[in-house]
């Protein structure tokens, strides 16, 4: 067997050369990336533009990532293959057709919501849930017929669950951890994994402070405890890591992240008037270098070599294989 | 050998089944399709949605074309693979990133003006032509780079040697003919062919009524005389068909391509106040299944059967194969 590449699968860092060259030196093959959070369909076009500029200037570091094949691609280069995606739909408006457009400009995640109710579903702050729309069923056929794979991250509970129910083929939770672990809002319930997993789903465990007991104190043997326990109870082919990794960017990106356009009075999220900026990171991931920190943390909490290669990477690629390419009717 | 394709470089008609069931039965194997006149950037988009959509639902028909082999394709399925083009600049707005995001979603020609000047290059309705613009420079070497064909059939002649010059890979126009044959404003003169031709360019026969000596009157043996003339003077190896047919279009639309957002005043083209919708069909040419008259004319005014089928398709398909690749450097 080849060896297992190393996939993050969500990072929003603040781009650069530098981080580029520490994922290359770090043996991260695929990742990814978050290039809309609030943006409208032409908006998220500009931050494509800038992607393809990256691409242009960096050539011998990155390159866009399409299918599974660029993830074995990526290893025999030593480069890393970029995937983009959404946190939120508002690129696709309210326009079945874009999504196709999207899918084909490389977009291969969307999360039908960014923690408020979206012309889709239900976010996970909003007090009531009415579950997945009228649009949102079109959308999630649209997003199966193309390989566009659903992303209920930041959903609520009864959204997720119907999204799950409603998608023919296995949908992601990129970026969050069991809640009955540590009771973030954003972290996902018993009943949530197990729908998602029995169907075939994946989830991506999340190193962002928010998600992790004892936050940014949060030592790496908690986290790889709480890996062993969800794979002990689900199955530990449906996990792999989904970082959440927000390296250099300054606060502003947070406050973006939070409150779009569509607050006027600052909404802090998972923060506070008195925390309002990014959460301190943890000391040992910090950066694209630090993956073999947790691989090694999966190995001393027990898991075996080749359960460690699932988690790192195996598990994110065989469900990349499967998700990206157009449905075979 | 293989067997030559028919191919036309220029068809703006009202798509439907039924035209793309004339298109198969007219074993037409390649068209180039006009996608944009006065759109912008997310107006094309709405169009290349519906494009989709006709690609969903008319699978044994037509399939998007993006490079040559997909011509050896559409003759192997018996299909028609489809190529999107723009006739105006004003889908990429004022944003060089734009041109490489157009050719991902599988534009291959792009005229750097439609009649009037535009933010590349000056219009062949103009009174003064000043040449291609600092924008217009960066835009072309951009389009090279990415394998998008410069398209000046609306172009003026300075603007046209000039785009001629500084691109690094042969240029095209589409739709024309030689104004010495019929001095439209639209057709070109001996300098500008002599220039394209001598470049490794490519040049199509127009259709359209206008261009035409005696226009709608225009006989067969006319029109393939002008095409013997020029294959003497320029080399049958540079041309091809680029009919510029408009089948089952209302009136409305010449409008629209003629005054666009730009004039209140209504601008009558190539036409009149009295005669201002579109030009009587030709009778020999009004659908795609009379290409085969084109083929019959060509053989009666002395070309080889080798040439008839590099002027119906072969010369289009080698500049195809040369010309919608991103750059080798």
């Amino acid at each position: 067997m080849s060896e297992a590449p190393i996939i993050d699968c969500l990072q929003y860092t603040n781009w650069s050369e530098k981080i580029f060259r520490e994922m290359q030196a770090g043996g991260v093959h695929g990742v990814h990336v978050t290039i809309a959070y609030h943006e409208t369909f032409r908006e998220m076009v500009l931050n494509l533009e800038q992607w393809n500029r990256w691409f242009e200037q960096y050539p011998d570091l990155i390159f866009l990532g399409k299918n599974g094949n660029d993830i074995r691609r990526a290893q025999a280069e030593n480069r890393t293959a970029i995937f983009f995606g959404f946190q939120n739909p508002s690129p696709i408006e309210d326009d079945l057709g874009l999504i196709e457009i999207c899918h084909t400009l490389g977009v291969r995640f969307m999360q039908l919501t960014y923690n408020n109710q979206s012309l889709l579903a239900t976010g996970c702050y909003e007090e009531v849930d009415t579950g997945v729309t009228r649009f949102g069923r079109q959308v999630i056929a649209e997003m199966n017929r193309v390989g566009l794979v659903v992303d209920m991250s930041h959903s609520g509970d009864l959204s997720t669950l119907q999204a799950i129910e409603i998608s023919e083929r296995p949908i992601a939770i990129t970026h969050a951890n069991p809640s009955d672990w540590h009771p973030a809002l954003r972290n996902k319930s018993d009943e949530v994994i197990k729908a998602l997993t029995q169907s075939g789903g994946m989830m991506g465990f999340s190193l962002y402070p928010h998600h992790l007991k004892g936050k940014s104190a949060c030592s790496l043997n908690d986290f790889c405890q709480m890996i062993a326990h969800a794979a002990d109870r689900y199955g530990v082919e449906h996990f792999g890591i989904g970082s959440d990794l927000c390296q250099d960017q300054p606060d502003e990106i947070v406050t973006w992240m939070r409150n779009g356009r569509w607050s006027k009075k600052l909404d802090y999220g998972e923060g506070s008037a008195a925390a309002a900026g990014f959460p301190p990171e943890l000391g040992w991931f910090d950066n694209n270098g630090h993956f073999s920190n947790i691989s090694h943390g999966l190995g001393d909490v027990g898991f075996s070599s080749d359960e460690v290669s699932a988690i790192m990477g195996g598990n994110w690629l065989r469900f990349y294989e499967q998700s990206f390419e157009p449905e075979v009717k």
